[in-house]
């Protein structure tokens, strides 16, 4: 694959946004924009409440803690979305998921850039089966990068 | 336009990043992901340098001030990238664009869920000279959303 069809086919999966109340934000998405805005989902185990978005080129994620300690500190670190919510009380902007065709590449070059990553630094199968990880924001300028195999 | 029309063609338009070197968030995206990012440019009366990373689906926009003070307060309020990188100083996801085919419906729902929209409270041309406006974050469950006129 050249690096031009890499570039064309690299993706945003999705955008992740924590909210302190599902069904209010979902109420902007289908009553302001005009979404069908599915039930929140409870992702057994991780302690949140999911409901996705899907526009017409990528999707937004809505997530809400149901616990009050989340399963995944280790994980996420401080980045957990019952952290965030402590930080930012009104909800916000979370993660941004970058989908990768040639995710073993970007994971060399991950590590040739010394790029930390969450957890214990291996990737991981997500809710869609695919490896993903989390970058830690401090190497991304700022964002906290969510990469999935998307190939 | 049929409704389903209007979901399909709602698209997210960008994805704003603060960061506080552009340069150094720029490399991510170049060196690990592999695009080609250009040059950050300066615009004019707004106090920030911006560059595009264009994905295959959408955009990351990544912003950096360059003036102490923002000549952007009167529309941002407590949002510009000054006061984002005040309250949070390593950077990090800043707005999001959702781009809507039918910007006039849009905003007469925006008005009759009485939203608050920052600034005046009046669409703005924006760099692409279709309309916009900021939606307070607090009506849209968290997120600060640019709305931008796409018919």
């Amino acid at each position: 694959m050249q690096l031009n069809d890499l570039i064309q086919s690299c993706k945003v999966d999705h955008l992740g946004i924590v909210v302190p109340d599902i069904e209010r934000a979902a109420a902007f998405y289908r009553d302001v924009l005009g979404f069908e805005v599915g039930q929140p989902r409870e992702l057994q185990g991780q302690g949140i409440a999911v409901t996705f978005v899907d526009f017409a080129n990528t999707r937004v994620e809505l997530l809400m803690p149901t616990t009050p300690e989340s399963p995944l500190g280790d994980l996420l670190e401080e980045h957990t979305v019952n952290h965030f919510l402590q930080r930012v009380p009104q909800g916000g902007l979370h993660h941004v998921c970058y989908a990768v065709p040639d995710f073993d590449a970007v994971m060399a070059r991950v590590h040739t850039a010394k790029l930390r990553l969450l957890g214990n630094g291996k990737p991981i199968l997500g809710a869609s089966g695919r490896r993903i990880v989390f970058v830690d924001p401090k190497c991304t300028g700022g964002a906290l990068v969510e990469l999935k195999d998307n190939g």
